[in-house]
C-alpha cells in the first residue's frame, strides 16, 4: 500500500564504512505537496534541521522530495555543514528537474563528522536518476536505518468522501532517542500521504499525532540534534479538500495517529540493546502535562529499565520514579500496576504472586500503569528494557 | 583518626541473606550531639526520613546515637513500616539508656519490604551492648554497605582556635544514586565531629558542603526514598563555640567541605558497575543553578556515559545532552574538553589527536569540561561510566 503518485528509493553511496549497507534515500512526489515538518526542541541543532526550518518558513505549499542520508548526522559541523546540506538540496533540485526551495533534507548518524560530498555528490545523482524509473519503499527505509534492526513501516487506508486515501509512514531510530518535536526529533520519520488537505489541517492534525506518538517514545533520554518528522500531502487521492475540523478531518488524524503511534512502538520495540517494548500508562493526573511528566521519568529510569530486563517486579522502582518526577501526589493514594496485577496501593505492597508477575515481565510487551488518584488525565510513554546489549552497542558506536 | 568520645560498630543481625554480611551500625556518642540531619527530596519518603524529619523539629539540641540497617530500606511500607522504624529508636534507647528521641534512624536496602524485626531486636540489644566497650568504625561503615564495592570513609583535623577539632564522615551509595538533600539522599552519610558549634552554624555549613557534594553527585539519575545525611558534633574537641561566619567557621566549613566532596566522588567512583570516576565542570554560565542543570544532565546521559565506558572521545553526545538541559546558550560559543584537550570550539570539531583522548579515557578519572562562555558562574558533578556491569546488578538486584 503506498500513495499515489509518490516514489522512494535508496541506494548505497558510501557515507557507511560497511560496504554496500544502505545510507541514502529518497522521497519524492510527482506533484507539489503540502508539508508540515516538526524537528528536534534541542538547542543544538544539525544542519540539515536549521535548513528544513527556513525551508518552511519560505516555500508555503509546494514541496516534492525529501533527502535523507544515514551514517553521518551532519551535526556540530558549523558552517561547511549547512553549505553541505544546501548542496544536497541543490544536487535533488537538479536531478529532478525542481526548485531548491521544493526539497527537504534530514541526516542521521554520528555527530560531528563532515560528510563526504564527492560520495554524496555522485549518490544523488544515481539516486534522481533511478527514482524516475523505479521506485521501492522497502530500500528507503533500509537506508534512513542507523543501529536499527528492524525496519519500521505502517500504513493505513482510509476512505474520504468515497475516496480512498492513502497514509503510509516510514520511521528510523534506536538510539538517542527521547524526541521532544516542535513545529518549524535521531529519530527520523517520513510520512507521505495522497490526501487532499490544507496545510493549516495538515499542520494540526500531524502535530496532534506526532505529540501522542513520537514526542512519548524515549530509549535513552537522550534528544537527539537531529530528530525530524515530516509529512508530504499531494492530494492525489482526489477527495474533496479536508479544510475544517469535520468528519473527514477526524478519520484522516485518526489513521494518522494510528501510523504515527504504531511507528513509534517500533522505535521503542527496536531501542538499542531492547528486548522488550514497554507501554508506561499514567492516569488519574491532574493534568495531561503532569501525566506525561511521570511517564517520561518512569520510562527513562536505568533502575526501571534494567528491572524489566532482569523479569524483575521491583515497582519499589518505580515508585522511586514517580517520586522524583516534580509532580505532587499523595504516596498513600498511588495504585501501580503490571500487566493486570495491582502490585502496590494504599502505601503499601498489594498481595501478588511473585511467579505469575514473572511470567507477565518474561513477555515481549510488557504494560507499566500507574494511577495517581487525583484526577482524570492520562498519558502513555512507550519504552524499552536496558540490557547488556545497550552497553555493547554504545561503548563502541562509532569504533 | 576519629572524634572524641564518638564511636562506631557494625554487626551482622540477619537482615541481608548473605551470611555473616553485616547489616546494622550504629554511632553514638558519650554527650548530647548538636545535628543537622538532610533527607531526599523524593515525594516518596521512606518510614525513618519521615520519622528524622519529625525527631529534628521536636528535638532541638541533644542527639546521641544514629542506627542504620541495611539490606531493607523500609520504604512504601506504610504504617506498620513507621512502627518498625520508632521501634528501632526505642530499641536502641532503651539498650544505651537514652531517650528515645535521641537517637536518628536510617534504612537502605530493597524498597517495600518489611524489617525483619524479631532478628532486628535481637541485633539491636546486641550492638548497643556492645559498643559500650568497643568500637569499630570499619565494621560500621561496611554494615552501611549495600551494592558498594568499597568502604567510603574521610576525615580530617584542623586546628580550631588552638584545639584539634576532628571531622570524620563515612557513606553508602552505589546505585539509585542522584541525591537531592534537602534541609530537615540511596545514599546515606554519617559525619562525626568533636567540634564544638552552634546548631545554627553547623546547619548552615552542612548544608554548603551537601550541596557542593552529595548533591552533585549520579549513578543512574534515580533519587531514592532514602537518601539521608547526618552530622553530629558533640564539642568535645573543646574549641571555643563556632556560632558566627568568623575564621573558625570558614576553617571548619572548609575541613567538613573536604570531607564530603571526598565521599561523594567515593560514591560516584564505585557507582554500580562503574570502572571510572568521570569529573564534569560547565563554566562561563549566567548562573550557577544553570551551570549545575547542564552538568547534571550531561552527568546522566546513558549515552555520554557509555562512550566513556567505552573511552570513545564522542563528544556529539555531550554537547547533545548539553542542548537537552533547557539552559540556553549560543552553540557556536561553546568549548568541549576531555582532560585537557580542546574538543568542539566555535561551532566545529577542534583538531585533536583521536588516539592521545583515547589514552585520557582510558585512565581511571576522566575530566570533561564544557564552557558556555555567557557568564562567570560554574558548577561540578560526579558520575561514573555505564558497563555492562551496571546491567549485571541491576537486572538481579532483588533475586
Amino acid at each position: 500500500m503506498f500513495p499515489k503518485d509518490f516514489a522512494a528509493l535508496g541506494i548505497h553511496c558510501g557515507i557507511k564504512k560497511e560496504n554496500k549497507k544502505k545510507d541514502l534515500a529518497l522521497f519524492y512526489s510527482e506533484y507539489p505537496c503540502k508539508a508540515s515538518v516538526l524537528s528536534t526542541s534541542n538547542i543544538v541543532k544539525a544542519a540539515p534541521v536549521l535548513l528544513n526550518n527556513k525551508a518552511v518558513k519560505e516555500n508555503k505549499n509546494a514541496f516534492r522530495a525529501v533527502i535523507v542520508n544515514s551514517g553521518c548526522a551532519n551535526a556540530c559541523t558549523g558552517k561547511h555543514g549547512m553549505q553541505d546540506a544546501m548542496e544536497m538540496c541543490k544536487l535533488v533540485a537538479d536531478g529532478l528537474k525542481l526548485k531548491q526551495k521544493e526539497v527537504l533534507v534530514a541526516s542521521t548518524g554520528v555527530i560531528g563528522a563532515f560528510l563526504p560530498m564527492k560520495k554524496v555528490k555522485k549518490g544523488i545523482e544515481t539516486i534522481t536518476d533511478r527514482i524516475q524509473k523505479s521506485h521501492n519503499e522497502i530500500s528507503a527505509v533500509q537506508a534512513i536505518m542507523t543501529t536499527d534492526t528492524k525496519r519500521k513501516i505502517s500504513s493505513r487506508k482510509v476512505s474520504i468522501g468515497g475516496k480512498n486515501v492513502v497514509i503510509w509512514g516510514c520511521a528510523k531510530g534506536s538510539g538517542m532517542i527521547h524526541p521532544d518535536l516542535i513545529p518549524h526529533a535521531t529519530m527520523i520519520s517520513a510520512v507521505l500521504t495522497d490526501a487532499n488537505i490544507s496545510k493549516e489541517c495538515l499542520k494540526d492534525v500531524f502535530s496532534r499525532a506526532v505529540n501522542n506518538s513520537f514526542n512519548c517514545v524515549t530509549v535513552d533520554g537522550d534528544t537527539s540534534t537531529n530528530d525530524t518528522a515530516i509529512i508530504l500531502a499531494n492530494g492525489r487521492a482526489g477527495n474533496k479538500v479536508i479544510k475544517a475540523k469535520n468528519n473527514s478531518f477526524n478519520k484522516f488524524g485518526k489513521a494518522l495517529n494510528e501510523v504515527c503511534v504504531e511507528l513509534a512502538k517500533m522505535i521503542a520495540r527496536d531501542g538499542e540493546g531492547a528486548t522488550k517494548l514497554v507501554e508506561v500508562e499514567v492516569r488519574g493526573c491532574k493534568s495531561p502535562g503532569s501525566a506525561k511528566k511521570v511517564a517520561s521519568v518512569i520510562a527513562t529510569s536505568p533502575l526501571v529499565k534494567t528491572a524489566i530486563f532482569g523479569c524483575d517486579a521491583n515497582w519499589g522502582r518505580i515508585l522511586a520514579a514517580c517520586g522524583r518526577s516534580d509532580v505532587d501526589f499523595n504516596p498513600e493514594k498511588i495504585a501501580i500496576y503490571i500487566g493486570n496485577k495491582l502490585i502496590f496501593h494504599k502505601g503499601m505492597p498489594a498481595k501478588y504472586s511473585e511467579s505469575k508477575l514473572k511470567g507477565i515481565l518474561k513477555k515481549k510487551n510488557v504494560k507499566i500503569t500507574v494511577d495517581l488518584n487525583q484526577g482524570d488525565h492520562s498519558a502513555k510513554y512507550f519504552t524499552c528494557d536496558f540490557s547488556f546489549d545497550y552497553i555493547k552497542i554504545n561503548a563502541s558506536y562509532r569504533s
